[in-house]
């Protein structure tokens, strides 16, 4: 993608590769029509409408047929890249689309690079970058809110908010500009006060954006969640009752679990990694003492940490272990009270509440992970620790490790802005500032770009795209 | 599919699975247009005209969007069921696909069976049963002869063999009824001699067909080709030189090749199992002679044998060698004098010649598996030898065992009506075995079914096909 050239004719297979029914080849560009036409046996397909289908016989220069298949034509500028566009729906063989690439090929149509009708589309002003990254991030949902993200992100909800960032800002930006050509006079166009007051405001709005990020990441790579607690109090039995499945060995003995056993789980459209940890205990066995070291590392890496243990009457003792895990201020927590099963006291509510009450209103659940009683508990109460970082559904997330960056520039650009006027440095410098405040955020959707930056968006996409 | 039932509306995902730029979901029954309809924002998809294209927004029954996609429109009866159909070109997440799919399982359409389209367009007369698999085939075709059949099939080309056999004996079949609605009267209205000359030119092309199903069926599933010989002739570097890789392992070692080595190549379109096996000799190695008898198996199995050896000046002992294979009368074979690199007389041709002319003109190449010298005379040769199976590039081949079951059966039957002229049999007997191989010549094209039949063949499909 060195030479970003609109004019070449580019191919690709949009379909995944394998045997399927059918195989679509996308071309684009401006001449993909009538070279498609030459070798399509049915309608003359430069004179068709656009948004239209044939059907027709693809044969190849020694009229040797290919392929019977249907032609979709897409006319500029009512198509993806808005270029024209031709579609061919073929069997789903890769011989066949093979065959059919290689003719076109012949013809000097251009592979196309992975994502390139989309970074058309961009070029073209169809869509902005992150709406471009939208679409990649789309296709590679994997989760309801995986998808919700990257749907509201490709429609161009977190595009809109940078836009209105920078229109706000460029109107000083131009202001101080103009302050600088009267040079030496010593005027003040710009408002010094109002200018503080809106880069207050915008640096708000970044370190909201910056905020999401922590949730946008771990939506997209599934939020990690530790399951510690000592020997035998029924780690491995609350992750297999969150499975239903068992992929972790269940034994009476203690010490059983020696591996970090890792677990994907949907609840309710979010991704949670599961970690099932060796019970932190005081061990002689080597194996085991490794497998303790690797939880307390699994601890600290958790956003959310589910401490088990076995419900007893003596509540104070349940919080001081508890406490005793020094869990970052960052990171989430459950108590999990187990075995409520084998817990003659009639009144496990009671023990749920005062632990809960010493701890500030941390969330304690008593349950049976053998019985699967009060399980449901747990499932909400994770997910409403995870949808909490985030204050509404419509809010924009960030996931993008690109646009965080770009964030955190501007934002260090705009923070040198305040300090500058507070200093009363000289409005060249704040001019220059602003302006590097702009450049970053305008990374983001794409108003200033480099071959570079774009190569590397694009690489990551899949070919056909 | 035990309940065929066409007015179901059939829901399936067309492309392969995976992630990709494109994912096609196909929707085919009387309603499938008006069902999209209800959750496609965008034009009204009931008012458009067939064979558009339509983008629009996806919604679920809470409004909440699946996708932005493209939605393809063919009305009835120019669709590839003759049916309604609807075509919903999505973003290529199987999450997405997922999501939609469900969307119209919850509006009573049904999951699609493997192949049901292509049965839909068979029964609804698009295609026949021939054509039918020549879809499936043609899907599967992994080489360019694959492709010609399957394709020549696709299009109806043994459809009409089979189509002008049945019609001449239906003429001579009423004929023969007629009598029997005669009775006792002992009229003759089908001349017993044109019947004779009829069913034997049908038992002449039955025949050929037959025959054409020992070439098709090795083309469908690669021709096996072995390559024998003494210990260290060569077999495993000729191998490695006609794949140009080193999948056996070379050694100056005699009898370095313990197993069956087994790889796939095409050459001018044409796939090719070679099979290197352990050189034969006698040998005190339990290993080594498990492997010269498997050698000898596949030796049996193969329709080609490459038979190696070193070249030297006399010739009727390469001969005598080969002769002592006792290859079978059906299988071909090509004798290799290799080494002529290392061979210091000057007339490797003529070495060549003489053997070839001692062997009835058998093929004999002299060549350098180590310099790949010659080679191509080799890739020829093997080429050719398969091609001469088949008289020409427009024949009929037949490649489908349920085929070639179909034509035995009617030839036996045909056979029977030849038996019963000769002794004079009555004609209620004639006319039953002529029905009878009107019968199986029928279930070849579909025009005799039933429905087990029919689900045998098309649960082979892909889903979506």
């Amino acid at each position: 993608m060195a030479h970003i050239n609109l004019s070449d004719n580019i191919i690709a297979i949009s379909t995944p590769s394998g045997q399927g029914a059918i195989g679509i080849i996308r071309l684009a560009g401006p001449n993909c029509i009538s070279i498609v036409d030459k070798f399509f046996y049915g309608q003359n397909l430069t004179k068709v409408e656009g948004n239209t289908v044939h059907y027709g016989k693809l044969k190849n220069e020694d009229g040797k047929i290919l392929d019977e298949c249907l032609a979709t034509i897409f006319r500029a500028p009512r198509s993806y890249t808005k270029e024209d566009i031709v579609e061919l729906s073929c069997h789903g063989s890769s011989f066949i689309l093979k065959q059919v690439i290689q003719l076109f090929l012949r013809q000097n149509v251009r592979l196309a690079q992975p994502g390139e009708f989309t970074m058309r589309a961009f070029l073209n002003g169809q869509l902005d970058l992150a709406q471009a990254e939208g679409v990649a991030d789309l296709i590679a949902a994997e989760t309801a809110t995986q998808h919700n993200i990257a749907m509201h992100q490709m429609r161009g909800g977190f595009s809109e908010i940078i836009k209105q960032l920078r229109s706000q800002l460029i109107e000083f930006a131009s202001l101080i500009e103009l302050e600088n050509d009267f040079g030496e006079e010593d005027v003040e166009f710009a408002d010094r006060n109002k200018l503080i007051s809106l880069v207050n405001n915008i640096l708000k709005v970044i370190q909201e954006l910056k905020q999401s990020f922590t949730y946008g990441n771990a939506i997209k790579k599934g939020v990690p969640v530790a399951i510690v607690g000592r020997p035998n109090v029924g780690k491995s039995t609350l992750l297999n009752a969150l499975l239903n499945e068992d992929k972790a060995i269940i034994s009476a003995i203690p010490g059983t679990t020696r591996d970090i056993i890792e677990d994907a789980i949907q609840i309710e459209g979010i991704l949670f990694r599961f970690v099932d940890t060796a019970g932190i205990r005081e061990t002689k066995d080597e194996i085991e003492s490794l497998g303790i070291k690797k939880s307390l590392e699994q601890i600290e890496k958790a956003h959310i940490v589910i401490y088990v243990t076995e419900i007893r009457e003596n509540h104070k003792e349940i919080v001081e272990e508890f406490l005793s895990l020094n869990l970052n201020a960052d990171q989430k927590s459950i108590i999990i009270l187990n075995k409520i099963d084998a817990f003659h006291a009639c009144h496990s509510y009671d023990v749920e509440e005062a632990t809960s009450t010493l701890l500030n209103r941390k969330p304690v659940i008593a349950l049976s992970a053998k019985d699967g009683k009060h399980l449901d508990n747990l499932r909400k109460t994770i997910v409403a620790l995870v949808q909490n970082q985030s204050t509404n559904a419509e809010q924009v997330i960030v996931t993008n490790l690109r646009h965080y960056d770009a964030l955190e520039k501007s934002q260090a650009s705009l923070e040198q802005v305040l300090q500058s006027i507070q200093n009363n440095i000289s409005s060249d410098f704040i001019a220059m500032d602003i302006r590097h405040a702009l450049h970053h955020l305008g990374e983001i959707s794409g108003e200033v770009s480099t071959d570079d930056l774009l190569e590397n968006i694009f690489s990551n996409f899949c070919i056909g795209k």
